[in-house]
């Protein structure tokens, strides 16, 4: 397939490609304050689209939404001291408000453990109050100095989930319960395949006792993490004093779990289906699912198409399909495809005297290279085959992606071959692993890997760990990430 | 009607019953930084409901939403002389970040015209660029030394629209039209009457050429502005550089509008509607539209009823009705009347034994006291029956405030008779008014009351300013407001 005009090839700099896609997409802009973006339209629909899909699987599983304060004083995030730790270097602080100088600064929230915990310490007496199930949408700030539109800028969108539990059983279950739903999240809304697994203590979350992870592979091989979820144990509950009576009178600490997917989703929705003529976006999250090109030569064509156009979108908007006409006068049909490529809209209808005439159109999907992806439909069948040509785009670019990540999947059994794959070939390494800690930061520092995860999909039996040599039945992920 | 057991009476202290309805019925609570509050899942739902209804009438007149930084150059407010001289008492300022102090500090925005007007001009370079219609939803930042929950908090939520067009007459239109959308939407919606208006030169937004109000009376006869929309002229255009190439090839600045409903509008619902003994929601917000109270005494009769109850759920629920069922055991069911009706669900279905065994159940409206609002129905009639009484409710809370404010509103032709009864009775006061800016300030000193709007309704003929003694064709509605 040929690339898209004034677009760079992702083969060829798959870091400029991707900064070229989101701002030619128009998905988002730079923003003059450094670090932060702005998501423009056509990307905050995208975006909008992830958050209802998401809210919607938080509410069936029995979760609510809550607004906590931008502003968290500075000594609650001393109270958890891996906290203050992990967020110390990244924090935003205001100082002045209302003209005066504050009393004690105020951090721009990183992230909403430690104000969350003081209020559910207020609002919780008794088992009967447990359990409690928010979930916030909201901005966070924290400060980076290498920033990357949706990937990494100082103040991002996430969604954040905090949840309280009588017991560590149901803290567990419900730490696992919302992995699972970011993967069915990912795979069946985003059309991306996810590792589910476990951090290793490197890469846990400041503050926790466990977190969890789905790992996606990127069009260049590397992986993006997708969603976190973390089990607290009952370390902010003890730091926030979240204490609560039992069915035996006895005074317990609450067992705390917290998770979060932000705007790198969209990112990730961008890295995992983008090819060389820009943005391929799944049907089930695309702002535009259907765009209508008309398209005439003869300015008396011109009125009959563009009203035909007119009433194959109303058609369409009926059957809950998301369309576009773009009636456009100033563009040529041939501008109007590229554009509509790049910004990865799964379907194009065009619609031409001759089409009319016959009472065809020709359908052209995104996801498969120009003739191969054509097809002349009549218009008595449109909406149906519309319908199915969206739902059969979306399960194909599941089942390309999933391809692509187990063909660049890699399995070596020494450090040497491992170095050598991870120069020529990239992708993910899925070896056995009985390393420490220090010797992860030292595969690092040499290679820029890192353990993505411990994927809950072991294998059987026992191995060779490539790094070691050791014996062992533990299996990591290994690759770059973002 | 009596009181809520425990609750203040609204004649009796009307604010400290305002915050007591707040905190009781879980809508919102103090955060332990001052001037913030945390929205809680009650009041946070409600204000998704707010939110949905809004975003649809948005998006049904072509606007799109998007998403500008937390963060705003301080210098970019000093760019309109008006908008930084009207918001620097309030800002709150980030000088710190990353551990490092700031070359320039960053201001925590209190409304986005500057940044949006700058990415504006950015995008815009021909006349096809225009109109851009957006808007934001966001949390603001206004440092506020007397805050009160929803009314007035250092940081709200709101939506802020932002739209830049290729005339001043296009721009108008904007404007009013969203004046309309947000009174359709508080009519229709949230059961209020409004009076649509422009503001006097005092009270206009900061920056702008003329802002136009939606105003409301709360239960108190005092007013809440509830939604505002501005236009702005060049003013914002010429201060960030928007211009664009007409279609005579002719260089222009851009017009512009601004536009927003925060969250004080959960404050407009609970003082437009509530009553001594709590909130009353209208139904098409109302988190839960129906909660149904099992009754037994025999824990015999207990499961069946049980069972009963989330038959009838699951009904209504597949009839698209918000419903609850209260099936905690710790509590009595006068207990749960009296939380459910504090907390302003609009209907209520008690189900007994005896009940059951007739196939009926009883159904108690909020809106009306006791034995008037009750009525028995027989199960086989219930959805429709809810339904149709859900509608009532609405159309009947929005007729009792539209008289409650009719009966509120005074018409006086002296200065002496408009203490007299500012005083003595309170309420709007709809008045000719032929005074300057220096009498509206002298008002305000003396008696605390504003003029609120010059309604879009005015008289046919001439009157008597009741303050200069000057005749004009003017009418003012004074009143005391939030």
């Amino acid at each position: 397939m040929a690339g898209n005009k004034g677009l760079t090839s992702p083969q060829e700099d798959y870091s400029r490609w991707y900064n070229e896609v989101v701002l030619k997409a128009e998905l988002a802009d730079y923003s003059p304050v450094k670090g932060t973006m702005v998501i423009r339209p056509y990307g905050y629909t995208l975006w909008e689209n992830v958050q209802e899909q998401l809210d919607r699987r938080f509410k069936e599983t029995g979760h609510v939404n809550a607004y906590f304060p931008l502003f968290i004083p500075m000594s609650f995030l001393e109270k958890e001291a891996e906290h203050v730790e992990g967020f110390s270097p990244e924090l935003a602080v205001v100082t002045h408000a209302g003209g005066k100088e504050l009393e004690e600064p105020l951090v721009v929230r990183p992230t909403s453990e430690t104000i969350i915990g003081y209020m559910y310490s207020k609002w919780v007496r008794s088992y009967r109050d447990l359990p409690i199930l928010i979930n916030q949408w909201a901005n966070v700030v924290r400060w980076e100095l290498r920033t990357r539109l949706f990937l990494r800028t100082s103040e991002f969108l996430w969604q954040e989930g905090h949840t309280a539990h009588a017991t560590r059983e149901e803290a567990m279950e419900e730490t696992l319960r919302i992995l699972d739903l970011y993967a069915d999240f990912a795979e069946n809304e985003a059309a991306i395949p996810v590792i589910k697994g476990i951090k290793t203590e490197r890469e846990r979350f400041a503050g926790a006792v466990a977190s969890y992870t789905i790992e996606a592979m990127m069009g260049n091989g590397w992986a993006l993490q997708s969603g976190t979820s973390h089990f607290l144990g009952q370390n902010f509950a003890k730091a926030f004093d979240i204490k609560f009576l039992d069915q035996n009178n006895q005074l317990q600490y609450a067992w705390t779990t917290s998770w979060g997917v932000s705007t790198r989703m969209v990112g990730a929705i961008i890295m995992a289906h983008g090819d060389e003529r820009g943005l391929r976006l799944p049907p089930r999250l695309a702002p535009i699912q259907v765009v209508i090109v008309p398209i005439w030569r003869q300015a008396a064509d011109g009125k009959a198409i563009l009203a035909k156009a007119q009433e194959i979108a109303t058609a369409l908007k009926g059957a809950s399909v998301r369309v576009k006409v773009d009636d456009r006068e100033q563009y040529q049909p041939g501008y109007k495809f590229n554009e509509w490529e790049l910004r990865g809209v799964p379907l194009r209808i065009e619609l031409g005297p001759r089409d009319l005439a016959a009472n065809k159109v020709v359908l052209a999907r995104r996801d498969r290279p120009a003739r191969e992806g054509k097809t002349t439909v009549a218009l008595s069948d449109l909406t149906t085959t519309v319908q199915s040509l969206l739902t059969e785009i979306q399960a194909s670019m599941l089942s390309t992606a999933r391809a692509f990540r187990d063909a660049h999947t890699h399995s070596v059994s020494s450090y040497d071959e491992f170095k050598e794959y991870l120069a020529s070939e990239g992708g993910f390494f899925r070896v056995y692993w009985a390393g420490s800690n220090e010797d992860e930061a030292h595969i690092k520092e040499e290679t820029k890997a890192t353990i993505r995860c411990l994927p809950f999909d072991q294998p059987e039996g026992e191995g060779t760990c490539f790094y070691t040599g050791k014996r062992t039945n533990q299996v990591a992920i290994f690759a770059r990430a973002y």
